[in-house]
């Protein structure tokens, strides 16, 4: 039997945040009226991002911000797939954080147990932590040498903000790792399956239905190609023109508010 | 020709602090007194660290504090020694310090430029940061992403203070070559040559005429097993009693206020 490949117009976009709608705290051009004509289109969004530092509520809010309705049941971050995860799967757990309010605030949620001091930990939850100090690094140090597991909520090795690149979760891994002569058993962020099903679960639909849209070959695009959704990749984060990776995207725009060449194309109706 | 191993009682002391003769700020019980009995046999003594957070003026400092006599040129430490590879060897380079005001003020004694901005640093220097903070590392990641080749006072893991141990140079070092994907170059701590030779031009002695006395396996009898010096593990820091390594020491004692059974058996004489 001729297989029959019937073209699908994706249903939901999962719309990655930095270096696609912001650049640091800067919304890029066009991405609010962008995001409008998807939804103008029928379209279901989930907004995601692999920062593990910020909460659900704490992204909301700066959408909202932005000019940018968003439930935060439509936003899916590293932190709070990261406490689902501990919640569902370690509930007896407890946990030491090497991270930012936004993370404890979603464990919290989640009813996940903290540690009171890094020796009891079952495992540590590490991080982006943009005020780290050495003696939160020594902590997480004291955590990973008692046998504390090592869960990161991503590892990219930097993010885009308005100076250039700063870096990011894989510097706080590699300090740990590098000390307590651990391994990280687990990274939460994109490409992951947590984040491609929370998504998913999120707008109700399957990933053949989906479409991504990100600036990262390494997570966004790489995230698409894994589960069979639709890709597009943006030139406004960290991906050059031209580059090539494993993994290459369905589609390039310039940017996010260049999404209505999609529809122009017949791509997304 | 049968050859003839003549028995030479060390004339001067590699004698390590950390571990040794003092765990974080507290001297260790006799230290005082068996330096002083070195010095009453007429060795020659130098300091020697892998601290490359301190200047040699500030562990002056403190050895005087704690009633023990130290010219700074007979201590040897991994800031003072980085500072003059640098200088000998790249002396139209400018660096940038990943690290504190102790190796700051060695680099500027010795004359070695400093970069004003991460990103024209040729060189990153990497040591212990106890009051690190997520711009610190952030601008070394900079450095680093730039271009600057990486040269660290040391690499230890963990170092021992009042609370246990806590988290050393491996840490920063994990966190930049995680991040900015680069590798360190040059390690200058023990046991390198570079302290291995600063410390007995700074005596005066060969190798073989030396002893060092530290409490670390893989870094102080490292050392004098690599260099032909006579070796003395004491138990009052990093080694385990019976720990078995690639070196082991010629002798062991439970503390360096044990230095007089050194004489008792005729090892020094």
């Amino acid at each position: 039997m001729a297989s029959h490949d019937s073209v699908v117009s994706p249903a939901g976009i999962l719309l990655d945040l930095d270096g696609t709608v912001f650049r640091g705290n800067e919304l890029i051009e066009g991405a609010r009226e962008a995001i409008h004509t998807l939804r103008e289109m029928g379209k279901k969004i989930v907004f995601l991002s692999n920062r593990g530092n910020i909460s659900r509520a704490m992204c909301r809010k700066k959408l909202l911000g932005a000019g940018i309705d968003a439930d935060v049941n439509d936003i899916v971050l590293s932190s709070s797939v990261t406490a689902a995860f501990l919640k569902n799967h370690y509930r007896f757990s407890k946990v030491w954080v090497l991270g930012e309010q936004g993370l404890v605030d979603e464990l919290r949620l989640a009813g996940v147990q903290q540690a009171k001091v890094p020796k009891e930990a079952d495992w540590l939850v590490i991080s982006l932590h943009e005020t780290l100090t050495y003696e939160d690094l020594n902590q997480a140090f004291q955590a990973a040498s008692g046998g504390a597991r090592i869960i990161a909520t991503n590892k990219d090795r930097s993010f885009p903000n308005e100076d250039g690149n700063a870096i990011d979760v894989a510097g706080m891994i590699g300090a740990i790792e590098a000390s307590a002569q651990a391994k990280t058993e687990l990274v939460v962020g994109k490409p992951s399956w947590l984040m491609a099903e929370a998504a998913c679960t999120a707008m109700g639909l399957s990933a053949h239905e989906c479409m991504i849209i990100g600036d990262s070959i390494e997570s966004d695009i790489a995230m698409g190609k894994l589960y069979g959704m639709k890709s597009v990749l943006v030139l406004t984060g960290s991906a050059k023109p031209g580059e090539q990776r494993l993994y290459s995207p369905d589609y390039v725009l310039e940017s996010i508010k260049d999404v209505t060449k999609l529809a122009e194309e017949g791509i997304l109706l």
